[in-house]
């Protein structure tokens, strides 16, 4: 069996229902409304079920942005030059770009990875060194990569979760990207999914105007139209109009559920990432949440699909985690909400009539 | 002059427009898409004018959660008993509530105000002793309060931020309430500023059934025709139909604003107050962030008339600051982003084409 399948059968179908419960239960009996935290309450008692316990503590927090380049961009879709791709490796590793600062801020540890970057790092780079290719081919004219290229890409995130687990079992871990042109790749996954008009779910990435945008519809519509991927085959997706590090977005979503490991999903791009590591494996939706809502318009589409609602909305089309990071704050909060707010039979206080 | 007055008159017209455009030019040059950490972006902004720096540090945080008592709860128009306040008071002293739980997370020290509760506390409890009385009258029958009282109550708010900032200069301010029953002056004072009628803005606060909602608009209804409150006399609407906390609350805005201190207000009744603060002297929304979209239908039209965009849609409905506090990370991290995010030329890294 390879890694990939071994994977997914490993993913548990239930989580645990008795910590669930008991955190339903004592979420109704804290000195506050029923329900009044909202979101937040929701939230607790899904992290409760996945680890087992109604007092979780999210200490160790990962974050790993996954890199990769795209052919595609020979096509003009995206307004930075692919050089940047590399350029933003070498900021993550030297803790400087966003996801670095606000990962910090959270408390996480950032580490990026490199699973097709078209640019030699040096093998003593602090980064997950998980090249499959340098870059996927323009999808406008063949295939982005083979589809062993892609089972590759996935198993390599599958990888990345076992190494950092290994060292130190990871509490939580949230995705993120880089690659310049990824928007691209990513509104065709959701496209090739869902059947909806790739203008419906096509927008500006880093800022294109009307005829980049005009240009990136095209792109996407040309490659569907010449490789009609097989939308109920997310690895033949995932190979023809694709990308190696939402291959292994894919792969950190399978790798984390497998273990046990909530994991948050960032923006667009990692969130296809997810979206194929959902619709191979149903059961990994369980231990997924979904960050912030994306100003990119094909990300309403995928949270639809996937069930999610995004916890925040700040009119971020940033990427390489920062959703993710910022709301690994929130689900902190939330087990402290859980563990921490007295009941009001330990309060001693009156409840409601 | 009274304090009322000497402190709306030194609140300043404008912010420091140097260090805004310090702030603008940096995010601008930061090694990411410009504008693609949205709302951050603009808080970070903001928070550099009103602290002339692009280098804030929001160290010192402060909630202030403001207590009083409500004639109008004989109406039957909250589902707790009006016990419930001081009781509720009480844990906040013992820090076990879920503001404490929530502020100790975002690292902000919590103290409750004794406005008006109707019960006796220990002088020696650790919250500010400010009782103006021993809670409203019930304004279906009386006004809520004199003129005098609704001035006072105010100038409590006022003193606290004083007496808070003198101790240690306090970088960020947060707002929130504790009083049964007072979603229901909350929803009437903005029923008098804007003249929305009262259905369209009257929730269920902590969960009155269909019976109880329509038995709390008939209440809020009764207490408008009776008095006529001023719409162009904030004052007037206060002491008519409003609360010894929420005067407390639009102390506590003015308080900072006249201290050039940001202030971030919780739910309905915190808006409440800020809207009272803010009609009395606009230049206080300069320094005035809006934190959760709360369940309450009335919310949304308080920050429509204050302009304010909420940060958060967590679906709370609790009070107390907790909106507050979540949101005093976000502020924290915005001034984390503008500072240490590198400018493309910091990084060495290719700019857009």
């Amino acid at each position: 069996m390879s890694l990939l399948e071994q994977t997914i059968g490993s993913i548990k179908k239930t989580l645990n229902q008795e910590a669930f419960n008991a955190a339903k239960d004592r979420l109704l009996n804290q000195a506050k409304p029923p329900g009044s935290l909202g979101i937040m309450e929701e939230i607790s008692a899904r992290l409760a079920a996945i680890k087992g316990t109604t007092d979780v503590h999210l200490t160790n927090k990962r974050i790993v942005t996954c890199a990769g380049d795209h052919g595609v961009t020979q096509e003009g879709v995206s307004l930075f030059p692919a050089e940047v791709t590399p350029q933003m490796v070498l900021n993550f590793a030297a803790q400087g770009a966003s996801v670095n600062i606000i990962g910090r801020h959270a408390g996480a540890v950032v580490k990026a990875a490199d699973l097709g970057v078209n640019y030699d790092f040096d093998p003593a780079l602090p980064i997950f060194h998980k090249k499959i290719r340098h870059g996927t081919a323009n999808f406008t004219k063949e295939p982005a990569m083979t589809r062993e290229e892609a089972i590759l890409s996935i198993e390599a995130g599958i990888e990345i979760v076992a190494e950092l687990d290994d060292e130190t079992p990871v509490d939580l871990l949230g995705t993120g990207d880089m690659g310049i042109g990824n928007t691209t790749p990513s509104s065709a996954i959701i496209a090739a999914f869902s059947g909806i008009p790739v203008e419906k779910l096509t927008g500006r990435g880093t800022g294109v105007d009307d005829a980049g945008l005009a240009n990136k519809i095209a792109a996407i519509q040309k490659g569907l139209d010449l490789h009609q991927p097989d939308p109920s085959d997310p690895i033949d997706i995932l190979s023809k109009v694709g990308g190696l590090e939402i291959g292994g977005l894919a792969g950190l979503v399978l790798g984390a559920a497998a273990r046990g490991i909530p994991v948050i999903c960032d923006g667009l791009i990692s969130t296809a990432g997810a979206l194929i590591a959902c619709e191979l494996a149903p059961a990994a939706k369980q231990y997924l949440f979904a960050s912030h809502k994306s100003v990119e318009i094909g990300h309403k589409y995928m949270h639809d699909r996937l069930g999610l609602d995004p916890l925040i909305d700040l009119k971020f089309r940033l990427g390489e985690g920062t959703g993710a990071a910022v709301c690994m704050e929130l689900l902190d909060l939330s087990t402290r909400i859980l563990a921490d707010i007295k009941t009001f039979e330990e309060m001693g206080i009156t409840n409601a009539k």
